[in-house]
C-alpha cells in the first residue's frame, strides 16, 4: 500500500492538536518524535547543502555568540542554487537598449508581483514565467520534473497571460520586452513559447470549483487573454514599489544571508496576511521553545506577511506592517530571533494548492521549519455557505507534497481567549466552555465599530494600529478610492 | 531549469507527426532515437523485474521458436508485485459467513466494475477502494508515494460513495460487506476510512471542468453520497458478467502468463473503445515493424478494448468484440503476434487525466509500449463548442507523469483514407487533398444509414458488424432498451 507521508510532519504533544492527522491513526501522516526529528532533519539538511562549516559572523546577529560555533548549512533552495534574474548592473545599459527595440508585452501590477517573485528565485529552480510544459506538470502534478529526474515542488501555475493581439505583435519574435503599468521596460524574456490559456480548466484544477467570486480568478483571469506566453528572464533592475516598505522586502538571498549571520541552525517560517494577536504570537514562542528543547541551539523565526495581492476585505499591507511593528516594539515577540520580511507573493486563496507554494518559496529563502494552520490559504466558499476547503486538507496536502520531503511541518493547535486566565491560550476540549473564539471577521467588526477586544488579545499598540486602520476608510468612504481602501466594501 | 521528460517518448519517424511535440524544439519531451530507446529500454526493464531468465514454453506461442531463447522479463508492475485481491478458494466458506454477519453496502453496477479492476491488480499497489490520503494523493498528484518513497502514477481516484443513511449503519464497524446490486457478498473492505465527498472539487480537479454533462459524473457522482469509504478489499471470489464476454476479460497475471508464454521480448498496448479501422491496423503492424527494426525480437501487441462503463454514442463493448474479431478474422491483424482482451476498467472521459490510468494500468498487465493519439480519453466539451481537451496535451501529459518514468511512449500520426491509392494511409500534408478523414460520428452516420465506407476503410465483416448493430438500434426503437441500445439516442 501507498504510505502517504512526504514532508516530515512534527508533533511535539503543545503543537499537535487532539483532531490533528498527525496523531490520528489512520496513518496519514509519518509522525515523528520530536527526538528523532530532530535527527532525521540534520542528516537532510546537510545533504542537500554539502556538510556543517563554521560561520564567521559578518557583524550583524548574536554578538555574545563565538564566532567559530559550528552552524549547519541552511536548507538548500531547490534545484540546488538559488535562481537570481536580476541583469548584473554593469551590463543593464546594453541591455536596456535592446529591450527598447523588441516587440513589448504590457504587464498588469499582479504580473509585476510575479516578475519580482520570479526575478528573487522564490521559485527556484523557474527561470522565467512558465512555458506549457512547466504549466502542465504544475496543473496536474503540482511538481517540475529536474533534469537529473528528481522532482521540486511547483503547485500554482506562474504565467503570463497576453490577448489576440499582443499575440501577434510578438509571435515572430523570440525575445521580448516586459513592461510595467507605466510603460518602463523592467525584464526582457528570451526564446518564448505562446501556447493556449484554458481558463476553465487552469481555475478548476487550481482552485477545485470554477464558482464565480474567485478573488485572484475575477482580479486576473477572467478578463485575461486566451493566450500564455512564456520564457527565460532577464530582469533589467530589481523590482521596487516605493511605497516605504521596500526595506522589508529582502530577497531569499538576503534572508539566507540574515540567517547565517544570526547563526541560525532552525529556521521556522510562519506565513500571514492577517494582523498578528496573541494566539499567533503564542504559537511561534512556543515553537521556538519546543525546537530549543528538540536540541537546536538558535531557532531564527521568519514572520514572513504576504505583500502581493489580496483581497479586498483583507487589511492591507502597510498597516499589517504597522501592526506587525508594534507586536516587536511591544515585546511579543523577540526581535533578536525574529526576522520580519515581506513575501512578495500575490494571494490565490487556493487552499491546499497554494500552501505547497507558500512553503516552498521559504524553503529557497532558507527556512527548514513551516508553521501550517487549519484551512490555510482557505477561504469561504464564494457561492455556498461553507468553507471551499476542508480545514484539514491543507495539511494532509502539504504533508504529502511532492517535492517537499526535506521540510519540516508544523501542524499547529488553535488558540483562543482562554476566559479563566484571561489571556490567549492553546484551545482545551477538556474545558471548552473556558475559550472564546474571536474570528477575523469579529476582529474586524471590534477594531470597526471601536469596542475593545478582551485584554489579552492582541497588544494595545498592535490593536490601536487596526483601530486606525478601520477608521481611515470610514474617514474615506466618500467614494474615493484611497491605497488603504478595499476596492470593495470591507465584509462583515 | 526543469526538464519535461519523465517517460520515454519514442518517435521513429513513421510514428512522429510533424505536429508531435516529440519532435518539436520547445523540449516539451525527450526525443530518443529507435536505437537509444532499444537500449534504454533494456536495463530499465530488467533492473526492474530482475535480470534476464529462460522461459519455458508452456505450450503455447510461437511453437516454432526454440524453447530456451532468452527472454527478457517482462516490465514489473507498479509497487514490485501484482496485486490479488481474490480471497483463494478454501478460505471462501468462512469469509462468506463473516461476510453475511457484517454491516454491508450495496454497490452500482460501475462500483462492481471498479471492485473487479481492484481484485486483479489493474491498480498495484492499490490494494481496495481509496482511504483519503491515498485520495488526495491522486487528486491532486496524481500519483502515490510508497514507502520506500517512491512514486506511482493513479490520476483517477477510484473510490466508493455512500449517503448519510449507509454511513450511520456503517460507521461503527472496521469491516464491511459489499453486495452487488442483487444483493450477493462480493467482497469485505477492512479497516474502514470514511471521508467526506466533495463533489465539486472531484469533478473540477478530475476534469477540469464542473460543467454540466460530463457522462461519467452525471452517471455515478453527481447523485452519489456526501461519502467516501475506502478500505483494504477481500474479494470473494473472481467476478464475472456472464454476458458470453468473460473469457475476454483476462487478469494481468494471465496477460503476463501469456506474453511470457509467447516469449514476448516488447509489449505494446492499444487502449481502443471504437471499432478497429485500417488505419489503426495500419498503425498497430507499423508499430510492430518499427519494434522489430529497433531489435526488438517478439513484439506482442495487446489489442485491449475498454469493457466498463462508456457513454451512450459509443459502440457497446457486445458488438465492439464482435468486430474487432472480425479484423483477426480477416487478416487486417496477426493473430500470431496479437492478443485481444478486455480491460474492465469504466470510462471517465477524462482526457489527460484520464490517458495515465489507461497506460498505468497496462503496465501491470505486462506492456512496456504504450500508442498514445490525438486527444485520448477525450471528448466534445459538455456545454461549449470546442474539444473539452486541447488534443496535445493527452500525449504531454502522459510523457511527463509522475510514476510512469518506465513506460516507452509511441505517440502516433493521423491515418486518413488516401484517396489516390484507395486506402487509410499516414496523413501526408504536402498533398492533403488527397485525404478523406471519417471521423466516429461520419462513420457512425454511414453505419446507421447503410451508406458504405470508401473501399479499405474498414474490413467488410468488421463493417457489417457495425451495420448489424445499427439496425439492432432501429428495429429496437420502440422504447425497450436492450442491452445494445444506449440509454439515449445516438448523436448525429
Amino acid at each position: 500500500m501507498a504510505s502517504t507521508a512526504a514532508a516530515r510532519v512534527l508533533s511535539p504533544s503543545s503543537l499537535s492538536s487532539p483532531s490533528s492527522p498527525v496523531s490520528s491513526s489512520s496513518g496519514h501522516t509519518a509522525s515523528l518524535s520530536p527526538l528523532k526529528a530532530q535527527f532525521l532533519a540534520r542528516p537532510l539538511r546537510q545533504s542537500s547543502f554539502g556538510s556543517a562549516f563554521f560561520a564567521t559572523s559578518k557583524g550583524s546577529g548574536n554578538k555574545e555568540r563565538s564566532h567559530t560555533t559550528p552552524v549547519r548549512a541552511l536548507i538548500a533552495p531547490d534545484g540546488g542554487s538559488l535562481v537570481d534574474l536580476v541583469v548584473p548592473e554593469k551590463e543593464r545599459p546594453a541591455r536596456l537598449g535592446e529591450a527598447a527595440s523588441l516587440p513589448s508585452v504590457t504587464l498588469t501590477p499582479i504580473d509585476v508581483e510575479w516578475v519580482h517573485v520570479l526575478s528573487e528565485g522564490w521559485a527556484s529552480p523557474l527561470r522565467g514565467f512558465m512555458r506549457q510544459s512547466e504549466y502542465l506538470q504544475s496543473l496536474h502534478f503540482n511538481s517540475l520534473r529536474m533534469a537529473d529526474g528528481s522532482l521540486v515542488n511547483m503547485s500554482v501555475p506562474i504565467v503570463l497571460a497576453i490577448d489576440d493581439t499582443v499575440k501577434d505583435s510578438i509571435a515572430t519574435s523570440s525575445s521580448i520586452t516586459l513592461r510595467a503599468p507605466s510603460g518602463e521596460a523592467i525584464a526582457i524574456m528570451r526564446s518564448i513559447e505562446i501556447y493556449k490559456h484554458n481558463k476553465e480548466e487552469r481555475i478548476a484544477r487550481t482552485w477545485g470549483t470554477t464558482a464565480p467570486g474567485l478573488p485572484y480568478v475575477e482580479e486576473t483571469i477572467t478578463n485575461s487573454g486566451n493566450w500564455l506566453v512564456g520564457g527565460d528572464l532577464e530582469v533589467l533592475q530589481p523590482i521596487k514599489y516605493h511605497d516605504g516598505l521596500d526595506q522589508y522586502r529582502l530577497s531569499p538571498a538576503q534572508l539566507r544571508k540574515i540567517f547565517e549571520e544570526k547563526q541560525a541552525d532552525a529556521v521556522f517560517a510562519f506565513q500571514l496576511r492577517n494582523p498578528v494577536h496573541n494566539g499567533h504570537a503564542l504559537l511561534m514562542t512556543d515553537t521556538r521553545r519546543r525546537l530549543l528543547e528538540m536540541g537546536y541551539k538558535n531557532p531564527i523565526l521568519l514572520l514572513h506577511p504576504l505583500g502581493g495581492y489580496t483581497k479586498a476585505d483583507d487589511v492591507p499591507l502597510e498597516w499589517r506592517m504597522k501592526q506587525h511593528e508594534k507586536v516587536l516594539e511591544e515585546g511579543v515577540l523577540d526581535p533578536e530571533s525574529t526576522v520580519v520580511a515581506i513575501f512578495p507573493s500575490p494571494m490565490h486563496y487556493a487552499g491546499p494548492t497554494e500552501v505547497q507554494w507558500h512553503a516552498k518559496a521559504r524553503i529557497n529563502a532558507g527556512a527548514d521549519f513551516y508553521i501550517v494552520g487549519r484551512d490555510p490559504a482557505g477561504m469561504g466558499h464564494p457561492t455556498q455557505k461553507r468553507d471551499l476547503y476542508d480545514p484539514d486538507h491543507g495539511k494532509l496536502v502539504l504533508s504529502m507534497a511532492p517535492g517537499l520531503e526535506r521540510l519540516n511541518i508544523l501542524p499547529f493547535r488553535v488558540a483562543a481567549y482562554d476566559k479563566s486566565q484571561g489571556r490567549m491560550a492553546f484551545f482545551d476540549p477538556s474545558r471548552a466552555e473556558d475559550f472564546l473564539f474571536i474570528s477575523g471577521t469579529k476582529m474586524r467588526n471590534f477594531a470597526k465599530t471601536g469596542v475593545n477586544p478582551p485584554e489579552g488579545f492582541m497588544c494595545p499598540g498592535g490593536w490601536q494600529v487596526l483601530v486606525d486602520y478601520y477608521q481611515s476608510l470610514s474617514s474615506n468612504s466618500n467614494g474615493s478610492l484611497t491605497k488603504e481602501q478595499p476596492k470593495e466594501p470591507v465584509a462583515v
